[in-house]
């Protein structure tokens, strides 16, 4: 199957637009959304920010309830939001909120029934930016940023692809899943229970891993954390990736919210911060 | 059951809030949202919008996607939504997305089996503005605006009461319900076959009527409606509003854009510049 548009809309003068593809890495139909700034009306090439969502989300939630697209098309800036894991009948799926479809991790899994469609790190790193950069009028500045889940997903893809990407940011990300139920979880099913492979994807751990490589690229990472996040001192914890990263000396722009939690309702406040952040990055390369 | 807060989220400083409560008016359990501006915080009585949202919404379609608080925060208003209709195992209920639960048309039925519950009129101009002034820290300026069937629903009850409101304004609202299908399917069912019925919630022949009493306020009105919306020629037909308003003389700010359809991606787009009419007015009160 080719890429096949399925939504349309305006949008401050620019397009929000879903569309579907058989992904070959994922083995299954995805859906997606790109939000196209004004700018490309004129024939211009814009940088990709691509947004990480959290989980039991899909392509929509962030497009529709984030409200970045104002700030944006100001800034010519495009959005990709990839759904957040593999879709469909044929692919393995838990009862669980936090496992399975609406929860891929941004990882490739390696254990039975996942190993067969969660790929969701080779898709995201891979495949989608290669098929986004082959059919849009953009750059190959690319950054990325995301939410809870889609927080963690977005650090550990730049931290492992530094030279991919020019900045990330996250709202309230899972920053250590090796020590938190959701990520211990999640990391048993996909990874099964060698440590060794739950690193790779432990924000926590890749970051201390940078003290060893001195000539490593440093991206630009701001976080924002809210303090009446219900899930801050269980399943976030913000403070290990702080301590992971003083240790490393790998300089993070970290900011405490207070009163603001989970929603969308938080990153809605702050996300024209993100994308101002994103863009004084993407501007430079 | 008096008032209870089931919701509470910060955003821009301010906070967006949902109750549930039992209304007299409708015989019913209702809800609704406030989002309350960072004024209030020091104290300060803000002026309120209501917001009438359309088909198939509550009071979280309008929150979650609009994109208003920022302004709203910045220009010190609240905003109230409410929901579209009655609701509940006890309401009618019909299995048409425009007619029934989710689409009360912002009116007084007259028929069975609808009358019992559906009162959305009285609901909007008196029972809800009663409780919300005395819960909240508002002040008593008012002003409306909606969404198609909300469009509607705003302009109809600004023109019946425009000593209550200091402005009205709408996106793509349903102009004219007397002559296109969801207002005939809907004014048939709730106030039966007497058209004098219907031309109490009819914004064409209210505005028609003013011609008639020259000491009448004329409200501002603001009006915005997408070019590419596909219910545009059918349902909301704004041409036959411009001119009832040419014929009784009475000015009409109306927009037209290019391209936009009649989602909420198109709301989003220009819901700062409702915002900033709004204020113009409230603060003239």
């Amino acid at each position: 199957m080719s890429l096949e548009n399925i939504s349309c809309n305006k949008s401050f003068g620019g397009w929000h637009k879903q569309y579907r593809h058989l992904s070959t890495v994922l083995n299954c139909e995805m859906r997606f959304a790109i939000y196209l700034p004004p700018q490309v009306n004129n024939g211009e090439k814009v940088p990709v920010l691509y947004w990480l969502s959290g989980l039991t989300c899909t392509d929509e939630n962030f497009m529709q309830k984030a409200g970045a697209q104002r700030v944006a098309a100001e800034l010519g800036i495009a959005i990709v939001a990839p759904d957040t894991s593999p879709r469909g009948e044929a692919v393995a799926d838990d009862s669980s909120y936090s496992l399975g479809q609406g929860a891929g991790f941004y990882l490739n899994a390696t254990e039975q029934p996942w190993q067969a469609h969660y790929q969701m790190y080779d898709y995201i790193v891979q495949e989608l930016p290669s098929l986004i950069e082959a059919t849009f009028p953009v750059t190959q500045q690319r950054s990325i940023a995301g939410h809870s889940m889609g927080g963690h997903g977005a650090l550990v893809i730049a931290l492992r692809n530094p030279d991919q990407y020019c900045a990330v940011s996250a709202f309230s990300p899972i920053s250590n899943p090796m020590n938190c139920p959701w990520g211990q979880t999640a990391f048993s099913a996909y990874l099964g229970n060698n440590l060794e492979h739950w690193r790779a994807y432990d924000s926590c751990e890749l970051i201390k891993q940078t003290a060893a490589q001195p000539k490593l690229i440093k991206l630009p990472i701001r976080i924002d954390q809210g303090e009446d996040d219900s899930f801050l001192h269980t399943e976030l914890k913000p403070e290990a990736l702080q301590a992971a990263a003083q240790q490393a000396d790998y300089p993070v722009q970290f900011y405490r919210h207070q009163g603001y939690d989970h929603s969308y309702y938080f990153i809605a406040s702050f996300i024209d911060l993100h994308l101002s952040f994103h863009a004084s990055h993407l501007k430079k390369a």
